[in-house]
């Protein structure tokens, strides 16, 4: 460990980080568990991280589940993480359609349909999030049919794929490039990568992009997203990392550890 | 009825059309039929352009059923046509399997199982299909994996939409965009419009290309993709037809005209 400042060097310029950072947002699937377990070290990582003293916000895009499922299964694996401590792409969908006063039809998974509530019989919007299991193609068709008739497209997240205990799952990413080839509509999505989903959760603690640090496993979505708000972004690798991550053209990480726990053991020895 | 030329006079010069052609692709559904109903006067005009002696093939991306079983739902409709004059995605794709001697993995309908064959227990290649209504989660994020693993992929059409009985419905160029979203690989299309399925068929009949027509509803994969291979191509105003599609930039057929009948009124007023 040192205490030197991480700060990219490749001709695209990652935002630096030269002192400890005054909140940390965290991504959950991929970076502090995969699946029902969580990986080596991050128990841990996030204990020391915690008598730290430093805000932390999870994010996620995590759309199967409720909030308070998430919590539990966190909790579950040893992971204490407070409900007001997680934002999810779900409740990003749920400010934005009440933001624009619309009247959604939902395509989600039946897990979330307590919390977003069911669709409207006039919508004037279709809701995408992961279905999952559930996909069937009655109901995407559905969907199509009312893009088709000029309804706008809010999709909870456009991730690629995701890693589970057995491989890589596919990911609604690929739900929404279905609806919007099919219908020409194109989604606007309200989970990570858009500004807004990380802006708000600094908001929520009052510090600034530049004061801040992002660690995820995901190039695009994480470390891409919040370096475009200027959040510093450590990538882990782990979770849905791959080698070629590291060789990107666009995307250049602050810095890039091995797991959650070398992510936290970095931040903590940066000078405050 | 005139026998002037029929020429795109828009910017971009579509091919002409100034003798009566010497063979003609039709496509099927949109065309001569909706669903399980023949369009209006598709039946008598079929009967007159079999009287006028012109060679036809039919060209179809329907990847649900098989040949003989869309002969059979056609000869059902009162539009006869044999099995040797109709060209499937299926066949196409089943050729160049064959061509590159490779072991698929099929994702497609179980309507054409016996017309494709069985999975490979270790396949090198994954080709796609429309499964439409039997598409499950799990079958799709199998497929996903494979092309994750490096697997190329094969796709019978890329379709957007097209026109059943009680609406517009989701085609399976849906999927491949959700493949090739997830997994970043870029799939290979053997249906329409890839230059080898419209040529394949005149290649059968001996006739030059700008001595045929074609004669779609679809203004992307039919029209554009015949006048890529400088097919002249005739739009009928019937199946999945848009009025949006007269005012397109990029593909301006050479004759839109109400239907099929209509389409066939012009061809036989076409001088010899």
């Amino acid at each position: 460990m040192n205490s030197m400042p991480v700060c990219a060097t490749e001709a695209r310029p990652a935002p630096c980080l030269n002192r400890r950072p005054k909140a940390i947002l965290i991504d959950l699937a991929g970076v502090l568990h995969v699946g029902e377990y969580p990986l080596p070290g991050a128990v841990e990582a996030l204990s020391t991280l915690r008598a730290a003293g430093l805000p932390l916000r999870f994010l996620t895009n995590t759309t199967r589940s409720p909030r308070d499922r998430l919590v539990a299964q966190l909790q579950g694996m040893g992971l204490p993480v407070a409900a007001g401590e997680i934002q999810t792409a779900v409740h990003a969908a749920i400010q934005r359609v009440r933001q624009l006063g619309l009247h959604p039809h939902y395509l989600v998974h039946s897990g979330i349909t307590g919390e977003v509530g069911t669709s409207h019989p006039q919508p004037d919007v279709v809701v995408l999030g992961d279905v999952g299991p559930e996909l069937s193609f009655d109901a995407l068709n559905h969907a199509f049919r009312l893009l088709m008739q000029g309804l706008p497209l809010i999709a909870m997240a456009r991730n690629r794929y995701f890693q589970e205990s057995d491989g890589v799952t596919l990911d609604m990413g690929a739900l929404v490039a279905a609806l919007e080839f099919g219908s020409g509509v194109t989604a606007e999505v309200v989970g990570k990568p858009a500004p807004p989903f990380f802006l708000g959760a600094l908001a929520e603690l009052c510090v600034a992009p530049g004061d801040a640090v992002l660690i995820g496993d995901d190039l695009r979505d994480d470390i891409g997203g919040a370096q475009a708000v200027h959040i510093p972004g450590v990538l882990v690798r782990t979770g849905k990392y791959r080698p070629q991550d590291e060789r990107d053209d666009g995307i250049v990480p602050t810095a890039i550890v091995d797991d959650f726990a070398a992510a936290v053991r970095l931040l903590l020895a940066l000078p405050p």
